[in-house]
């Protein structure tokens, strides 16, 4: 267990935590500005309050815990992540790298180290998405990415808005939305295999893959299973082995960094000796690289287009959502690299596959993300699971990553 | 147009009973023992009574119209198909091969031809299995196929019965089952588009294939598309990338006479941003040659084991229906043969792809088929649609069969 960092502390509080809005199979459910949410945050409001910090939000309810540096002039190192959950969430997602950033706090506190830059923690608001279907909501307005009047007119299901729960909760304050942060840094459970297939205990994370969603439909002509000759068929089943194939290869020649997954498949008639009138399915294909995400959206439509064609079929290809990659600040990058080994971990470099609020602060701010792995890389599921041993070992590298650059 | 057969009589006849139950698109819905499929069945036996024949049903309603032989030990030779039709059926299927048996008996009266044995019209019952949810359930009854009490026993969607329609209609009646033909013709409409595609005017059917019904589940495990490298995935889509592929090369393997259709597909969860947990299809599979048929359903199921394997996936693959291959009378075949070159007319010899009144009777009796070409291979469609000429020699090559048949 770290020697800097107090990882029972640690520990006691993410599983406190885990008892707001907890579900029976392990999980939390704590969505965004639901008073389980509210409550999430007031146990946090007590821990940083009880540290010393000062307290701020903004308009957007993206709340900030401040520990005083020692130059009026530094600008504040934010280390930060979410509360909220998906309503079958797990107990680490978000939660970890905001306890983690107060963790930092309270052992700055213990050895009465002080900063020259302030170090803040921050609460983004509704980084889910689950509830108002805006994922890294609060992030978004805060980097101007998202305009506040149309997140404040998101609903849910039920019709309320996040307007009237931003009233309701008292969570609208007056920060300004300033974007002059010394540094981010986010520290964050894997969400996927790679540290725990490697070994390594933290991830070093350089940036985000960029990614597209599309949704194809290939028709052709509905005949007879029997009666109609392979030659004289128009099948969509049979393009639709071509593209697949041709998927694989696309994601085998991008490789080891790219990722393609075709889902969501549907056809139409549903009937098993009919063949198919149209299939549809969607494909996400990512990479960290603009340029070579570019090369793969040309490779795969260039494919469909081949594959459709060869069997006399038609197809309709819609790109329903564009997220460009991050590189994330070599000067962030490198602080977290000299603290891991600082801290005698094992890491290595790498991208994360999903979103943060990272991303969303590094289109103003140096910023950068640390990994520690989780178990199986499951995560957004009740079983979530991660060792406590690894947790303070993330809180470390955090801590030495942080006083580095409030330092520097 | 033929000189043998009266086509306006047999184009004029096709069109009237089209009329009952006729739909807005131009086609017919009378389905199997319906008000509709008795006024059809009134219609027709106006005709037949008029053209002197005798008439007998059997239990399950199945209707045959006699005209007399010369020789009373000769066994009959019957003509047949059937006057029910799909919910939004055409105006041939089945009602062409009824009406063409009795325009030869409308030839050999109107040409004052006898022949030694009698020339037999059949009207199976419930040929369509879409009222009532047992194809070609006349046949298969009195080929002993299918208990009778079972087939009274199905029911409608209004929980109306088999048993309660025959009773209602009165069409059980007293004639046995006997299966004492001395040979069955089926004229019909081909339903696919080979005849079209090749320029033939008659197909000589030498048999039906064989086909098996599969339901096929592959499941892998559930992952992020972003964070999970393409080598930690167990990846249903690919699996079904590499089982597609495979079906297409069995097709290929087998070809022309195989059919390989994959459809059907559906996936869990329909995310586009999660590696699908399970993506199920179905596989119809085709051969006219039993012993191939096996051999397709060993590689199928081999292809299946190896790429689910290779992707770590699991698999469970159903076998949901076996229709056996029918080959057809050798005689019967040749009769058919020779009377479409002493008719003129260009032929080929073919396998049926879809199953026939003629597959049931043909398990005691000498039976085959003759197809004539359909626009488009379509059936089962309001829009089938066959050309006058077409129809009459058809018919002509019936007539000629049935007389060498009849007097062989």
């Amino acid at each position: 267990m770290s020697e800097l960092i107090d990882g029972e502390r640690l520990w006691g509080r993410l599983m406190a935590m885990a008892e707001i809005g907890a579900t029976a199979a392990g999980g939390s459910n704590r969505q965004a500005l639901s008073d389980d949410d509210q409550a999430g945050r007031d146990l946090f409001l007590g821990w940083v309050t009880a540290a010393g910090c000062t307290v701020d939000t903004d308009a957007v309810g993206n709340l900030f815990a401040t520990r005083a540096g020692t130059d009026p002039d530094a600008r504040p190192v934010v280390l930060g992540s979410h509360l909220d959950t998906q309503p079958t969430g797990g107990r680490f997602d978000g939660v970890y790298g905001v306890l983690g950033g107060l963790e930092v706090i309270e052992s700055l506190n213990d050895r009465a180290v002080a900063t020259k830059a302030p170090i803040r923690v921050a609460v983004w608001t509704n980084e889910e998405g689950s509830r108002f279907p805006v994922s890294m909501m609060g992030s978004a307005v805060w980097a101007g990415a998202l305009d506040l009047e149309v997140a404040r007119a998101l609903t849910d299901v039920d019709g309320i808005a996040v307007g009237a729960e931003l009233d309701r909760l008292g969570w609208a304050g007056a920060l300004p939305f300033g974007h002059d942060l010394g540094a981010y840094l986010e520290l964050h459970i894997e969400q996927g295999p790679v540290l725990e297939d490697s070994g390594s205990e933290i991830g070093i994370v350089t940036g985000v893959q960029g990614f597209r969603w599309m949704t194809l439909a290939v028709s052709g002509e509905p005949a007879h299973a029997g009666p109609t000759p392979m030659h004289l068929r128009r099948d969509p089943s049979r393009a639709v082995a071509e593209i697949l194939t041709g998927l694989y290869e696309i994601s085998d020649r991008y490789a080891p960094e790219a990722r393609v997954t075709p889902a969501q498949f549907v056809s139409l008639p549903q009937s098993p000796n009919t063949v198919p009138a149209e299939i549809r399915f969607s494909i996400d294909f990512r990479n960290p690289d603009g340029e070579l995400l570019d090369q793969m959206e040309n490779r795969v439509r260039s494919l469909i287009a081949s594959a459709a064609g060869a069997n006399g079929c038609e197809f309709e290809l819609r790109l329903d959502n564009v997220s460009p990659p991050v590189v994330f600040d070599a000067g962030c990058v490198a602080a977290v690299d000299t603290a891991a080994a600082e801290s005698g971990l094992t890491s290595e470099r790498m991208v994360s596959g999903a979103g943060h609020d990272a991303c969303n602060v590094a289109r103003h701010n140096p910023a950068a993300m640390i990994f520690i792995p989780c178990r199986d890389g499951i995560s957004h599921n009740e079983l979530e699971s991660i060792e406590p041993e690894a947790a303070a070992a993330g809180v470390e590298v955090l801590y030495r990553s942080a006083l580095s650059l409030a330092n520097g």
